[in-house]
């Protein structure tokens, strides 16, 4: 890995999906996730991170999971099975707290808010590389939920687009510590330029 | 998982990476391959799938990875780890040994030759979506090399796209035991419709 | 041009754009389209399809431009003229009258609201091409404004994505009678499979 | 329009279709196009184009259109009009001289060959897209053939991308005078964000 510093001007930072469902105690898939996010100590980094980048200036977008409707999926072919358990569970749901963005993860002024992503990758079906390029970013920087579907999916479409893609290992969770190794130490290397901890990417910040 | 069947009209066979450098005892690639590869038995669950589809005249697409040229990626700002290996050893050279089809997985009359993937999606920067339309596709098998990286980089853009993806998991293989199993058992479950071995998918042929 | 059939299951009807500015005579942009709008009996026309293919039961998708909202383009690179232009006009503002459908063409229960597109495609940052995957489409029917922005860059980019593209060219308007021939006489047959008046389209509807 | 300058580092020339078939006397398609080509001094201009950008540095991106192959679109469900019009004259036919680049106009050492396109546009079903952000590329500047098909889909798709669009509407051609003033007057002032001279353009080359 190579010394990448993060220049406000071209360097993005994505927030991907901090819902109440997400990232609460008494969220939706809190309790899937609960075990992973500890271990890394990721509510903590999430909000050292957002506090760095609001600090030095780098643009913040917003990268949200659809908000579940009641006939979601109903007419479609191929809605996959994710889709599908999250419509039973109503994840994410419209107008819900669990919908909404946690309390620590609110959007400011001049931050940008993506189209809702169906399924896994930020990019597909939304307006996202479209608003990178409107904003100059040439490096982006995946943090949220979760490391090996929305963050890997949205990391690996990034990489394909031609941007510098940057992985922040404890600032992630998953489902499992097998998906959470799985997305750094096995897929993350074949296609991310680079993977840091949260002290390595916040010390690289700034010009 | 439900029960899908393979009508020919509708269903592409994604054909991956079929070079010597990735199937051939003698290919740069193959010792890296070669324990996965063998313990699922890849080679001849390649051949039986390449023929069972021939046989009930399924839509073949070969969906090549780039071939290496000498002054790859020289220019580019953000070529990635994998790419830059590949640079080193030259994998797939263009008009080499390597970079050619291997003997047994050759291009046949009204095969569709997609253009080549820059990195590890097949639909990223090329025809494939275009051409699946074009042939009236609406279900993509994915077999060939890597299963976490080519194929399953496929899988996940092809799911985004609104195909109805489905994994042959003794008909790829990967560079560790550990990639293998994450493919499969980690992500795979995330986005494809159907997770099968050759013969569940060879029974499953036809209108 | 060969005898198309539009088959219900097959065939998406897309509605570009029938905001109150565009279609209602107090509209903001209504003046600029009036004379030819009035020239085809536009209004008449639309409303004819949209209860066509409700009888029949196709599928329909409204395409929404991007509702403008105050900060807007700010801190864009890149906005082009139109942009700016809707942004000194406020055209189609959020949550304004002219930012809603006409009255007479409101969506109904199990039509498809596209995602906004910012500029002229219906299917660039959107997820149109997914959704029309999901519900199995291969023909698209353009029908709304303008003809040689919104729905001519629908439709290029359509056929580039390997649809069947229709223009109707008696059920859509321009700026001036340059604009709307250059769209359906100059442009139009470059790209677009057939281009037909209101009732050739509705004498081709159903199986 | 504002008075843009085209820094040899952000800015891209891409040369569309710059094949013998096109350009040359002897060109299955010259005789359509000569009338405009040599109203407008068209070879002059591209020559001087290409003498200037080379001269400062500025990256130059071959785009060339598919080259036809005897069995083109035979499985297609939907070959456009001029796609059917192509593959009946042959244009551009592999390893002929048609689908050759023209003497003037060919590649130097450091140029970049996109992937062939299919339609119009060079972004569709290309890596264009990708080769652009790979060398930092903001502006693109497009000339060649046609002004109101390769030309303005490139142009219509580089918009909705978020790249800043230029045309230059005496370095390219058209099928007939109506075609040309459409591609300039009509519809380029709605997406492109600087419609310019030969002279006008090359004035404000460099940094």
């Amino acid at each position: 890995m190579s010394n990448t510093r993060y220049e406000p001007t071209r360097t993005g930072l994505l927030l991907v999906d901090p819902y109440n469902d997400f990232l609460a105690p008494e969220g939706k898939l809190w309790p899937y996730a609960k075990e992973v996010a500890e271990s890394v100590n990721m509510l903590a980094h999430l909000r050292s991170i957002m506090d760095a980048v609001r600090e030095v200036g780098t643009q913040v977008f917003f990268v949200p999971h659809h908000r579940w409707e009641p006939d979601d999926y109903e007419k479609w072919r191929h809605a996959n099975p994710s889709q599908l358990a999250a419509a039973r569970r109503q994840s994410f749901a419209k107008d819900s707290w669990g919908g909404t963005f946690h309390d620590d993860f609110q959007p400011q002024s001049g931050d940008v808010i993506i189209k809702e992503h169906w399924a896994q990758s930020g990019f597909a079906n939304t307006d996202l590389d479209h608003q990178l390029k409107e904003h100059g970013i040439e490096k982006i920087v995946l943090i949220g939920m979760l490391a090996n579907t929305c963050i890997e999916s949205t990391g690996r479409y990034g990489m394909e687009l031609g941007y510098h893609v940057t992985l922040v290992k404890d600032a992630t969770a998953a489902f499992s510590q097998e998906a959470m190794h799985a997305a750094h130490h096995v897929n993350g290397p074949t296609f991310a330029h680079e993977i840091l901890n949260t002290s390595e990417f916040v010390n690289r910040l700034g010009s």
